[in-house]
């Protein structure tokens, strides 16, 4: 019959009374003898078609035989719908097709589950018929709008002069914290590719070659252990530029953002977005990526109760660490004992030995331990602004364990309160990170960010006498309590860069084998650059409203780390791994 | 002194009298005592900075100590050059910088190879220094042709509707005739992720999805002998679209080629390109991706020759082979008889046991052979539409051995003549492809293009009774004689391509291990799809007109699939390999 002429979804009362060639899918059929209805669907919306002996009994006939995705080819014409049969529900609601022609191009089993939203069904079964999973219109839905973003961003930073550049995907291992995965090389016996973790040193190598401005989407890869919102591979939107300041770079992330949520979402953000320190952030919310669309911040009591007889506060201070403590305003008669023993349990988790708890009342403190701070009383409800039905939460521990257990009661509370506007987009820069964390497992120091990562000016003495103090030139970009993304300075210099090293631990000999094509490269006249990678799979989730990337991955692997659809990964052949001059020391059941 | 306010390469007459800041590279230093030139270079340009001690005595005493590739930072004012030393070989040679404040961002080692287009040195030390030979400006050029390239592409194809979709790096082994790289699972020991040779089960399956226009520019693996043209990893122009007969696949793909053209080049195309069928460029060209920038083209002589008394042409005529022949116009007096010995050494490399050929003179054909064809000189002459200084190049064999050697030739003698336009961009579809090719050693049928191609309607009888004389749907796209990309229609059946399957000797439980998930898929209403692959590589390759992909790639392999610069591949660690649960059966030393 020949071209398609408009989507199902975009018929509109522009073409009423005119011919129109369909082509989609069979959502649903209602036979009343006589008079069949299909809802005919494609990637646009629905539309729904009429067949009747009038228009053409053939096309009845045919009809008659359809089932639910079956793929048609409809010829037929826009009409209006009686008034009582419009259905408010679809875009094309008050229209329909008069149908006198029809074709079959392909038939279907019925599909082991309904293609329509919020449809229930194992994640695995979904994964396993993605092919009928993404015809649901919320996935094809989500699809479009991750494309809208990566199409937003581009001409954003196309008008900016950065340049897309390709960087490979079989490199050399560069040890960021995860595990790498390798790829047997066939002409190097006993020698591995590793896909990139990221293109880090690509992008500053092409800073060395004077790019400028880089910018590439880009797979990268982490063999880690799985959880909900990771995935072995992922896609980061990797930026690098050279002679700009943090504060630059900080800027246009902020128009490149601003513009995506404008393109896709229709919000105009308010710039620049508030920025804190990363020691701040600590310390009032627990977390160095704060969800700050709500309060129920942490609250230190430490000098306060430094000397109660209350020998788990006082003990604990005296260890050195804090005693901090969450008001979950007005929220003492929603939580019985049984519930915030269950609090405690969750707390412990972040390995607090324990969640104290007073409530207020008219007539003061009451609860278990409401009697160690009698003299204290006032000084407590007026340290934590609190007021009659409020619900005081304590944990006194190191000041590490303070701070993880109550962030993460913080964002279990607000979520739990209703406190949380889900129509926010709350970004927030966390600042002034420190350059080093103490790994008292390894008794080294690791990069908090990666290793070549620039100090701050005025702390690079430092890095030599007390790498613990020095501050770095990195800034994270946090949106809703998620990290989105992160960028820096990097070092530029050989000798500076050799230094860095030395504070991780790496012998001379070390750090020339892993990086010494870096810093040969540092000697050849290097520009000041940083740079900023996002995570595209978050973004997308979090706009689209999801909780986990799977929702915004078209074909994402499960939490085995394993695709159902395909069945990958999968046994090879002998003959292939032979050729490959490996042997494998163990095979699954 | 803040912020770059021009890049080097733009200064413009409108800047005249302005104070700007400069951020770039020395690319030249000449120093006359008082007055010293640098020429700055950053990724725009180059542009000449004069330091005096009346603009600056500082700036003049700091410019003393630079050198070649110091990176700088430089305030002055635009000042038009005096007449006598305009340089017209840079877009700023009238203009220039007097410098009065220099700031030196980073100092640089001498570079191994001067920073300059055309610089002599082998690709190996290019690539171990890749940041520096990128900085060369016809490569910097070259990645932003590439940039250039993508985004013209998706310009065009976001405006078509196609939802640029990722698929995934990480999935199962498809036989599409090369190998697979490996990527050995940690989580499921003794199983393998495979990295794809193309996206294509994903895009049918994306169709299946009802995404109705796709595309991704993509990475694609394929760990294949190393030629020219060839690398590990490569890029792709993946393109799907459901509903569409190849001659609409077809014009938007000349859309986009011509837009690409017009965008980067400046160059407008003549559309719709020629189209060719394969047995036609086989016979006329001895190549199914012929340059029609020239002629040269093959002559059948074979019904001229099949009873001549010189046993060669008749033999292979009698054998069921072919004679055929190339008329090198006014080429008899350029090629001496040991130039002649050294073609028919060259033609030997595609199997043919000789090359004879004939000289045209004012009175007959001339050369050892000249005897046999006394009777027939005239007729051979008309054929070979000859005149006196014309040389006749024959290879007689079996066709496959004709063509392939008589193809080259042609190739070969196209550049040594002289007779190829290199401004010109010649197109070519070449349809009507066979399904499938008979493979002697394999004793099988193989596809020639891949498994999920659709046979021509007319020809689907014949899959089970006579599989080679089935065509295809499918299309090729060439370039001045590289293969550009091709596409097809695909099989949208279960049925279908089941029998494909068998065609190519697969049983059913291998089908069924291999395919299973998508022959499962073609149950659930797959409409009708067909697409297109262009590799981005070549297409930018050609043009920046050179004669291998390396030149557009940032970072490309070796001819041992090795980069210099970061040594990949390389060891890993046993701890690496044994959480792996491989071990390697060979080191290389």
């Amino acid at each position: 019959m020949g071209k398609r002429t408009e989507y199902c979804g975009k018929i509109s009362r522009d073409l009423l009374g005119q011919e129109i060639v369909l082509k989609g899918w069979v959502q649903k059929r209602r036979d009343l003898g006589d008079l069949i209805f299909i809802d005919l669907r494609d990637r646009e919306g629905v539309v729904q078609i009429v067949f009747n002996p009038t228009f053409s009994k053939e096309a009845l006939a045919i009809a008659e035989g359809i089932r639910s995705e079956f793929v048609l080819e409809i010829k037929g014409r826009v009409v209006e719908r009686k008034e009582a049969v419009v259905n408010k529900n679809i875009a094309t609601g008050e229209l329909e097709i008069e149908a006198y022609d029809v074709t079959v191009l392909n038939t279907s089993k019925t599909p082991p589950f309904y293609i329509e939203d919020g449809v229930a069904v194992s994640d695995d079964k979904r994964m396993q018929y993605r092919y009928l999973d993404l015809r649901r219109p919320e996935m094809t839905q989500n699809m479009i709008l991750r494309h809208q973003m990566t199409k937003s961003i581009r001409h954003y930073l196309d008008d900016q002069n950065f340049i897309d550049t390709e960087t490979p995907y079989l490199t050399k291992s560069t040890p960021e914290g995860a595990r790498d995965y390798l790829v047997p090389s066939r002409v190097h016996p006993g020698h591995f590719y590793a896909l990139p973790q990221s293109p880090q040193l690509f992008k500053q190598l092409l800073m060395g070659a004077g790019f400028d401005r880089y910018y590439q989407i880009v797979r990268c890869f982490r063999d880690e252990d799985l959880r909900g919102d990771r995935q072995p591979e992922f896609t980061q939107i990797d930026i690098e530029t050279s002679f700009l300041e943090p504060e630059e770079i900080q800027a246009f992330t902020e128009e490149l953002l601003a513009k995506v949520l404008k393109d896709t979402k229709g919000v105009e953000l308010t710039l620049p977005f508030q920025q804190m320190g990363y020691d701040e952030a600590i310390s009032r919310y627990g977390s160095d990526k704060p969800d700050v669309r709500f309060g129920l911040e942490l609250v230190d009591v430490s000098e306060l109760v430094k000397e109660s007889s209350f020998k788990v506060f006082s003990g604990a201070i005296e260890n050195g660490g804090a005693v901090k403590a969450i008001n979950a305003k007005g929220s003492a008669s929603n939580y019985s004992r049984k519930d915030i023993d269950a609090l405690g349990e969750f707390v412990s988790v972040y390995g607090a030995k324990g969640l104290a708890w007073l409530k207020v009342e008219e007539d003061g403190l009451k609860g278990p331990i409401a009697k160690f701070f009698k003299e204290d009383a006032e000084a407590l409800i007026e340290k934590m602004e609190a007021e009659a039905g409020d619900l005081l939460l304590f944990v006194a521990d190191k000041k590490s364990v303070v701070h993880d257990s109550l962030g993460a009661l913080r964002s279990k509370l607000g979520k739990e309160l209703g406190l949380i506007d889900e129509s926010r987009y709350a970004f927030l820069w966390i600042v002034d990170w420190p350059l080093l964390e103490y790994d008292d497992a390894a008794e080294r120091y690791t990069a908090a960010h990666h290793p070549f990562t620039m100090p701050k000016e005025s702390d690079i003495g430092l890095l030599e006498t007390d790498p613990g103090k020095v501050y770095a030139q990195a800034y994270d970009i946090i949106l809703n309590g998620y990290e989105l993304g992160g960028g820096s300075i990097r070092i530029h210099k050989r000798d500076l860069q050799e230094k860095m090293f030395k504070a991780l631990g790496f012998s001379k000999e070390e750090a020339e084998e892993q990086f010494g094509f870096l810093l040969d490269a540092l000697e050849y006249g290097f520009p000041p650059h940083g740079g900023i990678a996002l995570g595209l799979d978050r973004f997308a989730m979090l706009l689209a409203g999801k909780e986990n990337i799977r929702e915004v991955i078209a074909f994402p692997k499960n939490g085995k780390a394993t695709d159902p659809l395909t069945e990958a990964p999968s046994l090879v052949s002998e003959a292939q791994l032979s050729e490959l001059s490996i042997h494998t020391t163990k095979i699954e059941d």
